[in-house]
């Protein structure tokens, strides 16, 4: 069916298509179904939203994301048809029974999934069948190269490009600008592409943008790299693994992260960035995403995975216990990160664990010999040359002002003293998300003590941080039905 | 946040708000976040979309799902918030792991579903997590409790009302409108609400709406039943059991249909409906969707749930190893009905079946002894009074013209003489499917055999029929590929 597109500036988070009643009567279309839409040799698969008024009938409007894609001219003709069910909704059914799937159905959900044939229930039901039945070492291969093959690739000139990736799970685990800045200071290439928190306080990417930049193209990208040897960006913007920014959408709605879906988000996105280097960081334990048995499986399936694309990969677990650091929540973690780069009054925890992360690259990237990296680290960190390297980073990819912190705040105590004996990782997380993290970045916790550490009743046990005193409150409510922190 | 409404004449299948790029940053919202909105005493959860152009910041528009629930006046100030996360997303987790859930958790994801607080990517989590874990039987008396709860509920002044229910899968098994004449025509009350198609080529509301209007409002259809003892209409559009029809929504992309779920979507719908009499066709055997063992299974726990709820309910286990009549999708099967109702060359297994079925609810609603329900519908079918009674219906509901058969016809052919040995439901479905069914009312399979029937080579197996030329060619393909008839 050929109709007349009419101009419509409108984002609705996918591609849509807009028809009035009695078109889309004529396609035999009903709201939510799938439409194909073709221009001028492209095209591109949206969704039906049914308008009354704006359109007549033989006109047709698209969403901004439609538009970008198939960059329509005006008044032209657009040619619409009624999209079949896509094929690969089999496949992830067969996953939902428990059968292993071939690289040829791995690829063709995943190409539904970045071409928007599949909507967000249907990579529900993939996430849950991945979930619940697994995968294989070869599915999970297959799963990562369909993932790393459907979005930009970014070639390098370098030989060695060096990477560090958390599984996460802990709060205020923020080492990454830290083992950047003390890697690249050394001549390490690290062109670190972060992600937004899933389902976390804070991501590496929220932390720095509030004080940087952190959305480039890959051209800036290679710009800032060329010019510092690393960056510290927003990975959605550059279009690599575009598969993986919706797959992991959804998996937040549940906070859910099957373990071969982990492995192939996390390698999958390395090789489509072009590293080579690239260390692993688990943390584990009581309260951490993984005990340590799981941890030393996930261990030896990230090597394996890694082998089979010839990657240079170490895996390191680490305890996963308790927060890192003070600061919880986007601005409060950027606190911690500057005060262990200026040496002023710097959280331990932190400023060892992003050492030792440090000198394994260093060891890995050949600027260490074996042992030694851990030493160079702290060399590079005490010296000052990281706090450099860091402000070097920031201004290219342009300083901000640092934001305040939220104006709501509320200083809970202890009922008792003691020995603090554990800080519940997801009660913290739960907290501060419902303070408003990661979405206000001002929002957080400032935790005054970690396990072993000993205190006395009346003094602050954590500073609470909100924009909202709804939201504060609900945040107190929540801490003390939670008792996150218990002393004995 | 207050925002002054500005009218917006939109229809988006869901309740949605519309945001200017200004407001949502101060709300500190992103495209497909969930926003609450209040007014005038009124809630109502609506998905964010950003719009550029059309509103001013402070202004906001909302789709017609979301102005039907609030009725607003024009320019009169709403009030939003950002919605938290949905509890009952927690509970859905719980099911994915495998734990039981509560009355409570199990009525809150429900609500949560009929609100919009969940959003169908969440929904698909539930119905996997039901499918991949299973309920017990507690869960699915809440289930049922819950889903027959949320909405409208039916209220008889008949002490008796009797329905029937098939749970699907066998291709051309029109039994229902036959069913409901014979028995309305002996004074048993039966106001049928029927479904969709959800994974078949047509549903018995499907096939009523070729000849008569099937949505009605519950005042309109009390007084069919008032007028007729009956009423064949779609269930849809009186908004009982609201939560199934989204449950369902989302079922159908996968061809999804958890045991527990269809156990209580169709408990519940009976119990909102008021109806207290049930009889439940289970098709089993090679090529239904239940084996035979697991139709006994099956019936047992239909009949523990029916107890629960103090339901008399009786559960036949029939045939389900092929196509019933000769007319697969909607106007086809319609052709089988008339054909059954006036003795015209009619389809002798639909008949049989029919007859079968209305004699066990003519014992169940005490009109025949036991044992003669069959004989005393067999008489009111035989003696035309079944043919009357379903002219009253139709034209109590609005007789329609019936619509012609599809133009782009194809008669495949039997390539060798033989005996039909096997007729495959599923590849039978799909190519009705691929060939524009249900939504192309018109299009559909006229199968000449049935198993055992013997067939020369050359005559033909089957006639396709299409609104498409392209759906016909891809059915032809699909139906050779399949080899869905074996002859030997």
């Amino acid at each position: 069916m050929k109709l007349k597109l009419k101009k419509l500036i409108f984002g609705a988070g996918r591609p849509v298509i807009f028809l009035n009643e009695q078109s889309a009567k004529k396609l035999n279309a009903h709201i939510g179904d799938r439409i194909e839409i073709r221009y001028d040799g492209k095209e591109i698969i949206a969704v039906l939203d049914i308008v009354k008024g704006f359109l007549k009938t033989g006109e047709v409007s698209l969403s901004e994301e439609a538009t970008k894609y198939i960059s329509p001219k005006p008044d032209k003709f657009i040619d619409i048809y009624l999209a079949l069910e896509p094929r690969s909704n089999r496949y992830i059914f067969k996953k939902l029974k428990g059968e292993e799937l071939s690289k040829k159905e791995i690829e063709s959900i995943i190409k539904d999934i970045v071409n928007n044939a599949l909507n967000e229930a249907e990579i529900a039901y993939f996430v849950s069948g991945v979930y619940e039945k697994g995968m294989t070492q070869k599915e999970t291969i297959f799963l990562t190269e369909a993932i790393s093959n459907t979005g930009e690739m970014l070639k390098w000139h370098y030989p060695l490009i060096a990477d560090k990736h958390c599984i996460g799970g802990i709060p205020g685990n923020r080492t990454t600008p830290l083992v950047i800045s003390i890697c690249a200071a050394a001549g390490v290439r690290m062109p670190k592409t972060s992600s937004r928190a899933i389902t976390s306080a804070a991501g590496t990417a929220d932390t720095m943008e509030t004080i940087t930049n952190v959305e480039f193209s890959v051209s800036d990208l290679k710009k800032i790299v060329g010019k510092t040897n690393a960056c510290l960006v927003w990975g959605g913007s550059l279009g690599i693994a575009p598969a993986d920014d919706k797959l992991i959408r959804v998996e937040r709605m549940l906070n859910i992260d099957p373990e071969s879906q982990l492995i192939a988000s996390i390698i999958a996105k390395k090789l489509a960035a072009g590293s080579n280097h690239i260390l692993i960081d688990i943390p584990c334990g009581e309260g951490a995403k993984v005990s340590k048995n799981k941890a030393i499986n996930l261990k030896n399936k990230f090597l394996a995975v890694a082998k089979h694309f010839k990657l240079k990969m170490r895996v390191v677990l680490t305890s996963g216990i308790q927060p890192i650091g003070n600061g919880i929540g986007p601005l409060l973690e950027m606190y911690d990160v500057l005060k262990v780069l200026k040496r002023e009054n710097s959280p331990k925890d932190l400023e060892r664990k992003s050492i030792f992360l440090a000198g394994h690259i260093l060891e890995m990237a050949g600027k260490a010999k074996k042992n030694k990296g851990v030493v160079m680290a702290e060399e590079i960190l005490y010296s000052g040359k990281a706090l450099a390297k860091f402000e070097e980073i920031i201004s290219a990819q342009g300083k901000k002002e640092l934001i305040n912190l939220a104006p709501h705040f509320f200083k809970i105590k202890s009922k008792k003293s003691g020995t603090i004996k554990k800080i519940d990782n997801f009660a913290i997380n739960h907290v501060a998300r419902t303070l408003g993290c990661p979405t206000d970045k001002s929002a957080g916790i400032y935790l005054y003590y970690h396990i072993d550490d000993k205190v006395k009743k009346g003094e602050p046990l954590l500073t609470l941080y909100s924009e909202s005193p709804k939201k504060l409150q609900e945040a107190i409510e929540l801490f003390n039905v939670n008792s996150s922190i218990s002393i004995k």
